[in-house]
C-alpha cells in the first residue's frame, strides 16, 4: 500500500487519495457523478439512520415525490428557478431507436420528443408544493411535516468526490404551516437537529448562523446554516434550513382557511443535508495515515487482529477473540475478528488505520499467557496493554472517550483558528498567513461583501446566531456594525 | 367518507380507489410518476428494512451507483439495450435559459447540449459492470456481493399506482462470481430470500419458477421468479432473480485471473424487487372496507379508540389506555391511542379499517368497570371482549395468529384457484369462467406460448421449480411434455 500524500504537502491531493484508498467513493463513467463504495456507503447509512431517527422524533414522516419536475412547474417560483436553471439536467425524449446507419448503436428517437421537458430535480420545492396544493384546504390540514431521502442532480462544472458532485444523495424536509411564527420555529428546530447530529455523532463542531441575503437559498426569505471548519482552516457548509415565507405557496396557489375563517397562503420551510457531510467527516478528523472515524459512525468499531505462528496458535487466539467479540456484541459494539491468513499483521494494521477503525486490538501468544490484549486507539495512535478482565466495559468506555476527545480536538483546533480582526489589512494578512475563520465587522451591504469576496476569495459564512453583540466599524466602508460575522474561504 | 367500490363490482376501480383513499399514493403532476404518501411510505419502509436485513444476513453490502448511463455504455450489452431502448428517459441538455420572448419563462439552452446523451437508468447492469471492470482482476476480488436501493425510470405507456409507474423505487442486487455454479447458487439463494420475505412478512404465498426464454430479463441466461395470485385470480410477478452468465462481463470486458492462473470472464447475477410489491400486498389481502395489512408490515399494529362522554371519562380511559400502550410498546408492538375529540368513534373505526390496522381496541365506561376491552380483528372483522389481565400477551399472540391466518387464507384461495387442464378447450373455458392459475402442459416452443397468449391473453407465468414431474401432451401441438407450467393473466 503506497502512502498517502501528507496533508501538509497537498491537502487537496491528500483528500482525493484518501477517499479512493479508503474505499469510500470513486469517480464513475458519468461526468461528475460518483460511485459510493460499500465502505463509504456503510458510513453514510449510519449517518442517514441517525438523522432519520431524529427527524421522526421531531414529528416528521417520510414520503417520496417524483424525480422529474415539468418545466412549467419548475419555473413557477421565479427566484428558485433562476437559481437552479443554469445547472439542470433536462430530459427531452423518452425513447431510443436503432441507428439506421449502424445496427449495433442506438440513437435518440426524434419522434419521441416530450411535449414538455422534464427537469431532473435539483431540489423538490416545486414538485412538492404543486402536490401540497391538493392536500391543504384548512388549518386542520396543517402542519405538514414531511421528509424525503432522495438523489438530486445539479450540473456542477467542477466536481469533487462527496464535496461537489453532479448527482448526490440527500434528505430534504418540506413543511407547511398555518403561521409565520410556526414556520420560523420549525426552521430553527431543524437547524438545531442538524447541529446536534453533526456535533454529537460526527464530532464536528459547528457555528449556527444566518446566511447573508446574497448567499440565501434561491426562493428563501431566510437561510439558516451550520458551518464547520476543516483541518486546512477552510469552511464547509454542513447543512441548511430555509424559511421560505409564502413564496412557494403563492407560486403554487396553496391557500387554506385559517381558524378565523379567513383564507391565506401557507408558510413553508425546507431543510437538507447531503452526502457532502461525508466530505466534512473525512476532512475534519483524518490524518496522514488515513481516516479517523468517530465511534458512533464507524461501520467497524473494533477490530481484533491475531498475531500468530501456525494454525494451532491461531486457534487458541481465536477462541479468546471470539469470546471478546461476543461480549462486545452484547453491548451493541460492532467487532470484526480478522483471521485472514493471506495478509500479515503489519499490513492489517495499516489497512485498519486507513479505514479509520477506532480501536484495534492485537493479540499474540504472550497476551494469551498473561490474559491481556494490546489496545490501540486510531485517533491518538497510542497503544497500551490491558487485562482481559472486564474488557467489554473497558472498550465501551474507551469508545465513548474517543468520541468525546475527537470532538474536543476539533473544537480546540477551531478555537485556535478563529481570529478577530478589525482592519482590512489585518484581515488580508490573517487570511493569507494563518487562514481559518475570521470574525470581523461588516456593514451589512452586498457591496462590501462582494468586494471582500473578489479581493480575497473569502465569503461571509454566516452571521452567528449566538454571537455576542459588540459595537464596531466595518472593514472597508467603516460604517457601524453591532456584531462580528464569520468570514472564510470555503468548500 | 364515501364507500369504496366493491371488488365484485369493479376490481380495478376498487384497487385504484383504495390506494388513494387509504393515503398510500397518488398520481403526480408528472405523467406516470407517483407520489408515495407518508402512510404508504411507512409500509414500504418496513418492507425495505426487512429485505435490507435479509440481504445483509446473506453477505451483501449496499453501495450507490450513478442514476445516469451514458448511451455508449447503455448500448454495450446488446440484448439488454434492445430490451429497454423503447422506454428510456433521455437527458440531452444540462442547462436552461430565460426565454428571450418571455422573461418569466425558461427554455432549454441549445448551447448546452450534451456531447453524449445520458439515459436515466431503467436498471443498472451497464453502469455497474462498467465499474466492476476496475474492481476485478483476480479471483481474490470475487465474489462481489452488492445491493443498491434506488429509483429507476421506465417510460411505460399505461401506468397504475405501484403496479406500473414511470419512476419506481426498488433494490437491485448485482453480484460477480468466479464460477458459473457459484453464480447460479447466488441466483437461487436470492430467489429464496424473496420468497421467504413475501410469504413470511407479506403473507402472500408464491410459486417459485423459471421464466420461459421469451419472458426472460433482457440480457439474462435464465430468469427465476416468484409469482403471486391476486384476489381476482390474476398473477403478479413479485420478484425476479437473474443468472446473467458472462454476458455483461463480455460486454464490459470484465476478466480475472482464476485460481489456476487462467484469465476468464466473470459470472453475474442481478435480482430485484420494487414498490410493485406494495400493489401485491394491497391486492392480496384487502377487502371492500379497505386495506388488510399483515401485522409484520403494519405501521400501526394496534389502535386504541376511547368511547367517552366528556373530558372526565376520557381522562379515566386514557390512564388505562396509556398503561396498555406502554405494556405493548415494551413488547415492540406499535400502538396508537387516538384521543382526538374531533371525530366520533364510528368515524375512527371506519378510518382504521380503511388503513388496515390489524387490531382495534375500543374502550368505554363499561370496560373500565369490568376491567375489559373490546378487541376487533381487521382481517376477520370479528370482535370479542377480553380481560385486561395479561392483555399484552393476548395481543402479542393475536398478532402472530393474524399474520399466520392471513397467509393461510391467501394460500387456500390460491389452492382453490389453480386448475389443472389437459385440453385447449378446457383451458379457454376455465380461463374465461373461473380464472386463476392454470397448470397445463406446454411443448416448450415459443410458437405455442405465443399463440396461447394472443388468443387468450394468458401467459406462462413460470415453470415451477418444485413442480412434480408428470408426463403429458401440450395444449395445442400435442407434443410430449414432462411438467405442467403455470398460465395466467397477469398484472
Amino acid at each position: 500500500m503506497a502512502k498517502l500524500t501528507s496533508r501538509k504537502e497537498d491537502y487537496s491531493k491528500w483528500y482525493n487519495e484518501l477517499v479512493v484508498k479508503a474505499d469510500l467513493a470513486e469517480n464513475s463513467g458519468v461526468r461528475g457523478c460518483m460511485v459510493i463504495k460499500p465502505y463509504g456507503f456503510a458510513i453514510w447509512e449510519k449517518m442517514r439512520d441517525q438523522l432519520d431517527k431524529m427527524f421522526k422524533e421531531t414529528g416528521h414522516q417520510n414520503a417520496y415525490f417524483p424525480i422529474f419536475v415539468p418545466k412549467s412547474l419548475f419555473e413557477a417560483e421565479e427566484k428558485n428557478a433562476e437559481g437552479f436553471a443554469k445547472e439542470c439536467a433536462v430530459v427531452t425524449h423518452y425513447r431510443l431507436k436503432t441507428d439506421p446507419n449502424n445496427s449495433s448503436k442506438l440513437i435518440v428517437d426524434p419522434e419521441a420528443k416530450l411535449e414538455e421537458e422534464l427537469i431532473v430535480r435539483p431540489t423538490s420545492e416545486a414538485i412538492i408544493w404543486n402536490t401540497y396544493k391538493n392536500w391543504i384546504q384548512s388549518y386542520r390540514d396543517l402542519p405538514i411535516l414531511i421528509n424525503q431521502w432522495a438523489n438530486v442532480v445539479r450540473w456542477e462544472m467542477r466536481t469533487r468526490l462527496f464535496l461537489r458532485t453532479a448527482e448526490f444523495l440527500w434528505q430534504e424536509g418540506h413543511t407547511a404551516h398555518a403561521t409565520k411564527d410556526e414556520a420560523i420555529e420549525e426552521t430553527e428546530k431543524m437547524l438545531n437537529v442538524y447541529a446536534d447530529f453533526v456535533e454529537g455523532h460526527m464530532a464536528v463542531p459547528v457555528i449556527k448562523g444566518l446566511k447573508t441575503p446574497s448567499e440565501r437559498f434561491a426562493g428563501a426569505d431566510e437561510t439558516y446554516c451550520i458551518e464547520a471548519m476543516m483541518q486546512d482552516g477552510k469552511a464547509l457548509q454542513a447543512g441548511t434550513s430555509h424559511f421560505l415565507g409564502q413564496n412557494f405557496a403563492k407560486a403554487f396557489d396553496v391557500k387554506f382557511t385559517n381558524k378565523e375563517g379567513k383564507i391565506e397562503h401557507a408558510w413553508a420551510t425546507s431543510w437538507g443535508v447531503s452526502t457532502r457531510l461525508m466530505g466534512a467527516l473525512i476532512m475534519a478528523h483524518s490524518d496522514d495515515f488515513g481516516l479517523v472515524l468517530p465511534p458512533l459512525l464507524a461501520p467497524i468499531q473494533v477490530v481484533i487482529v491475531p498475531i500468530f505462528k501456525g494454525e494451532e496458535q491461531l486457534k487458541q487466539i481465536a477462541s479468546v477473540a471470539l469470546e471478546i467479540q461476543n461480549k462486545l456484541k452484547a453491548k451493541g459494539i460492532s467487532v470484526k475478528f480478522d483471521d485472514d491468513d493471506q495478509n500479515k499483521p503489519g499490513w492489517k494494521f495499516a489497512e485498519y488505520e486507513l479505514k479509520g477503525v477506532p480501536i484495534r486490538m492485537a493479540m499474540g501468544a504472550r497476551d494469551l499467557e498473561n490474559n491481556t490484549v494490546e489496545v490501540a486507539r486510531r485517533d491518538t495512535l497510542s497503544k497500551e496493554t490491558v487485562s482481559l478482565e472486564n474488557i467489554d466495559l473497558y472498550i465501551e468506555e474507551l469508545l465513548e472517550k474517543i468520541q468525546k476527545e475527537i470532538f474536543f480536538k476539533a473544537l480546540n483546533f477551531r478555537a485556535e483558528n478563529i481570529t478577530k480582526v478589525d482592519t482590512y489589512d489585518d484581515f488580508k494578512e490573517v487570511l493569507e498567513k494563518k487562514g481559518g475563520f475570521i470574525a470581523a465587522h461588516w456593514d451589512g451591504t452586498e457591496e462590501e461583501e462582494e468586494q471582500i469576496k473578489e479581493e480575497t476569495k473569502a465569503t461571509i459564512r454566516c452571521i452567528p446566531l449566538d454571537g455576542e453583540l459588540e459595537e464596531g466599524v466595518s472593514l472597508i466602508s467603516g460604517k457601524p456594525s453591532k456584531q462580528r460575522v464569520i468570514f472564510a474561504k470555503a468548500y
